[in-house]
């Protein structure tokens, strides 16, 4: 792990698709409300922004490459954040997935790296609240990157547990995958790797030396794996995709409030929030292009 | 973990059905064919076969239950060894799998404990040999542990990542599992954990103390997996379903020799293999009882 | 490891031995000053404080029973802080050392657990600023440990590297030490284990399950050890003995400060500083005794 | 760690200090029969001898330089094996440890790389057997890395913990060390590291890419230890100054009995053990010189 360690990335994941505005009123929907929320996050320290576009009128996902590439043109009218675009969905074929990468070329692009089971359990009522089996095979996974290649978009690997890091052998050797890597660690998924410290620093050492990585936390536990990456040398992410909530009880009133937390965090282990350029040279990244549309 | 390591338990994988006689002559297809390579393995060192049927006829799988009875009718007739069921397949329902374990109600059933990403690449085709989602959603664990319960037979937890050994915890709350419970950790395959000491002692470190864990690996690299298992307190599985080979390009002439090389390993390490009654005290099983169809 | 974790118990270190006012000015050394000090801790969120004595004089240490003595009552006079008294020194004898824990019988009593060089080296110079042989045989550690005992004062077992950890197994097995013990820790010394969160999570791994443990970070990689400390469920410790500097060219104002900051990054994570009472029941402590001379 | 590993070095350490006849009647005194003995464990695949000397008349330890060039003379006329003398002594000097070093400027030269409580206890006895304080400081060390430099001898970082393996960084700031180093783990002393895989895994990680390491375990436990450095891909010591059984209750009668059985645990694992040449190449010896006084 040769990371330039006093600097630490945050990412902000403005949205996704499931939060809604019954659980956290600051879930940003329309264009204009998730740049206005990544401009937030810009302000508190953040240097990339995780999109996932909504029905503008319903709130639901939207894999409309148009909406993205409206929240893209958005968010660059306030400021040069990076983008990072989701990939990820289920009941939609690989090209819908990757359209808006296709058409936007954001800077980063999610890909998620294996298969495996994403439930969730209820010791309550004794019984699944979910429970799909999300599927990622490798032929996907190949798809999905041919097109950022061509997009000239940097995938960012997100692994659910060991064997998603270990998936990255066959890429590398048909080409598909170039050193440095990025990845996130996302713990704690039922039928993923558990949310703790040691298994974070498990994943941390699979990785090629001179890439680079991230934690991915959900729920409040985020927290907590949040001082374990900063301890580990690693980069964060957080955002109302992940985690309401700046302490329990406590709902953050928008992504700004996340990442300035974060970004506190970081300080308070000696590691600077990395700024835009900086996180672009930590990871490997093209230099800024304006999305004008 | 707290297991008594003196005595290393040795489990034999007398056939599997992937594995053919066009690549390895010794492959028993039979229940006559595969009680006779039990005998062997039995004599050997081994306390456990794990079983998989065959159409007698062609070598293909087979998820007859009267052929599994007859196995096991075979076997018996021989020595008194464990048996361990196989659950596993792609393609046939939840109760067709678990047919086998309610009619013979064998001492032991293999239960996969996850979904993941199974795929085998080529370095010379630049291409995958196959790419499957291997899908086992909770659901359907839970739908085939109620029938190993009921027939008395102790969940083999097959962990080919660390969610699926992570997945015990809402089968515990549910009653559906019980400790001390015991694992199986198969390492190297593309899409789950990879094949090193380190990844194995990972995968120990996550079950409770007192449950038991055994080490499965795939072709050649079995051995060394063996080794790090046998110095690190665990149990072992060997046999033609996992590996032909005692060394490169020195194929054994039967599931016996396999196991010869994996007492002689235990041994080396100061283990001795443990008996049959070593073994049923060591995984908390049942007593005794002849199967006679 | 089954420590209650939503807590964390934080120590503060007030004074030590080797800092100074040329260093710092707002190092203590009078008991008044100590007490002073110790109360700015107690209101910031520690529960304990670790204790050195000064020649109020000249600032040098003192091994003087009574000088411990009045700096205990000081404190108590002030608030009733959990007392840990020091027992490292060089250069005088095992009876000396634990003289002031036979005196005023303090709740825990450090103890070092084992030799180790002890050194510093200076890139620029190209050469060692200190190069000394830390002295402690079992023998001399058992001398102390039958003083504490007597005492009733609680042994905090001070670890730099892992043979220190598992020195306790002959301990044990005299009566000399029980269960559950409290283990400090201390990283990064020349000599001794590194810096860095494998490292204190490997420490963490050695102890028997219901002991607890603390992290000790020498200078500004102290923060970064209180991430990976916290996030590992363990205590904390900090204080002027330890570090002066809440960040970089920041330097702390007191005792207190640095306790809000490891308060601050407690709360943090998800977890409260323990108070008092509750500390003493994490580290079954005997019931406060308000020391008076 | 990038070693080549389808290979595996195996020294022997032939006769010790403390191992004497009464204990086992094969260990070898003199030159003549310490190079018998040589020979054997060079026949049964061994390519190091680590090397101390014996007063020939009572056996006791000898530090005469003319005795170690006996000795390597001896070696060398019956085979090429890599010479490896130990440095580590009680009640001498440093110059008088690192002499027969200056004198017949073997290959290899074994070094201490720290200070520790080096004790044994019996349980029996409730008592320590003895208890001593390991000195090795810094000063001294750099005092016998001079010595090793001038004579072209290759350090043997001999580690007992991991503040030992923590201690290259001064002396590789001083250019007193070179990488690739090569590095002894030692376990299971009381005082140091414990004896078993995870802490020998550690061990392992501590050290730059490109040097290599060896275990050295003691007692019968080594045969354990010797199982996991096979399966993490390091180098093994065998030989009676570290035990002298086969098995429990199975005395050598040789050091060449002792080298066989690694050299088969290497082959079960899939590794060959290393030639002597290969091992030169290997651990970045210089070429052979025969040594004929």
């Amino acid at each position: 792990m040769a990371m330039r360690d006093d600097k630490a990335v945050i990412t902000c994941a403005l949205t996704g698709v499931l939060a809604n505005r019954d659980q956290c009123p600051w879930v940003p929907y329309t264009p204009a409300e998730i740049a206005d929320e990544a401009k937030r996050a810009y302000d508190a320290g953040a240097s990339i922004v995780h999109i996932h576009a909504r029905d503008p009128a319903t709130g639901g996902p939207s894999y409309d490459p148009k909406v993205y590439a409206a929240i893209a043109k958005e968010i660059h009218a306030r400021c040069p954040l990076i983008l990072n675009f989701s990939t990820g969905a289920i009941g939609i074929s690989a090209e819908e997935k990757v359209a808006p990468v296709a058409l936007v070329k954001p800077d980063i692009a999610a890909l998620n790296m294996g298969s495996m089971n994403y439930a969730k359990y209820s010791e309550r009522r004794k019984d699944f609240v979910f429970d799909m089996v999300f599927s990622n095979p490798f032929g996907e996974i190949r798809d999905l990157l041919k097109v950022m290649n061509e997009a000239g978009s940097k995938p960012e690997l997100e692994c659910f547990d060991t064997g998603h890091t270990n998936s990255i052998g066959p890429l590398l050797d048909m080409g598909l995958l170039k050193t440095p890597m990025q990845f996130s660690f996302i713990l704690g998924v039922l039928g993923g790797i558990p949310a703790n410290t040691d298994a974070l620093s498990f994943q941390s050492k699979q990785i090629p030396v001179g890439s680079t990585w991230e934690v991915i936390g959900i729920s409040l536990v985020q927290w907590r794996l949040l001082a374990a990456a900063l301890s580990l040398g690693g980069n964060v992410r957080v955002g109302l995709e992940d985690n309401f909530y700046l302490s329990a009880g406590n709902m953050a009133k928008s992504n700004g409030d996340l990442v300035a937390k974060a970004a506190r965090m970081c300080r308070d282990v000696g590691r600077e929030p990395a700024t835009v350029d900086e996180a672009r040279e930590i990871l490997s990244l093209r230099p800024y292009r304006k999305y004008e549309g």
